[in-house]
């Protein structure tokens, strides 16, 4: 397969890749480094690559942006970073691909443990995971020529440990290389509307 | 108690002021209705009428609109009419209640069955609705002053089947007034963090 990873340099991201690179093709997206360069709040510039790389089977992200910090210290301004970047950037790479991919295409997006199980100062992710996985599931049963869509949702990622272990005390965290198989279920299974939960 | 409810004049609003207002003090928010005025996506209305009114025991959202429309047709413009409305008008209202409301008070907003099980033209609800539920169960796990949060989620209400039958042919459509008993609980009741299924 062909298949467009935004996000590539990232911790999960780069698990992703080493875990089908050697079965597809990837072409690596970053915000400033990568193959190519696209922010994924930018619907113009999603639609200038997926034109330009031309049809692919798979668009795969692992990108996305959140406030940390506690609720009482939380404004609208701050709650709508994570919307812009991690929830709308990612509804974005569905929109799009249900535009531009190849018929039975797939797109795999990234949620996270914290929609289900909350944790001190993640209030936004939680909110933006959430959202993302019920539009998800949403998305999944009105997308046509037999495109799929779903959302991994890891549990904190050992290799981020050190910046987040004392939000995510008792929490079992995952190697990368093990949420990556997440991934691959998602693009080479056959499944649509999942929330792959890593934990 | 004393207990602001915003939406008053919707379908579930009235149901919910008829459930309180034998029982409780109703102050009754609308955009152009009810005993005061203010549009929940405007912080600063919010927080006016919170100062204006004094400390309260309990806000009440049923209000908040999305856009109704099929996956293909979906714009960034188009999913932000929920972002901005029903969702961010709703987490509005928790952010300023954890300044204004009594200790022990209580938030409850609305969400949706969709969070869960999809149906065509609604995706842009699945995502406000399944945003707001996870941020519910975050932000009541900082609450602070014994403050709660719960969201109150209805299946399609009977009263609104006129409308909307077509999209939720086989959904056991519930009465309004059965829909009340959930706002209820969460205003009487002690629990926070819950989604309150009534479906």
């Amino acid at each position: 397969m062909k298949i467009i990873l935004f996000g590539a340099s990232g911790t999960i991201g780069s698990a992703v890749e080493a875990e089908l690179k050697s079965r597809h093709e990837i072409i690596r997206i970053g915000r400033t480094s990568g193959d190519r360069q696209a922010d994924i709040t930018d619907m113009a510039a999603i639609e200038r690559i997926l034109v330009e790389v031309g049809p692919v089977d798979a668009l795969v992200a692992t990108t996305g942006k959140v406030h940390v910090g506690p609720v009482d210290g939380l404004t609208p301004d701050l709650v709508s970073v994570g919307l812009k970047d991690k929830l709308m950037g990612q509804v974005n790479l569905i929109l799009a691909g249900q535009k531009y991919l190849k018929d039975g295409g797939s797109i795999t997006v990234t949620s996270g443990i914290v929609s289900d199980q909350p944790v001190r100062l993640l209030a936004n992710a939680s909110l933006v995971n959430g959202g993302l996985e019920a539009f998800v599931r949403a998305a999944a049963i009105e997308l046509p020529r037999g495109l799929r869509v779903n959302s991994v949702s890891p549990s904190v990622v050992l290799e981020s440990m050190e910046k987040f272990a004392p939000v995510f005390r008792g929490f079992e965290a995952v190697p990368a290389k093990r949420v990556a198989l997440a991934y691959s279920r998602s693009v080479e299974g056959n499944q649509t509307g999942q929330v792959y939960r890593v934990w």
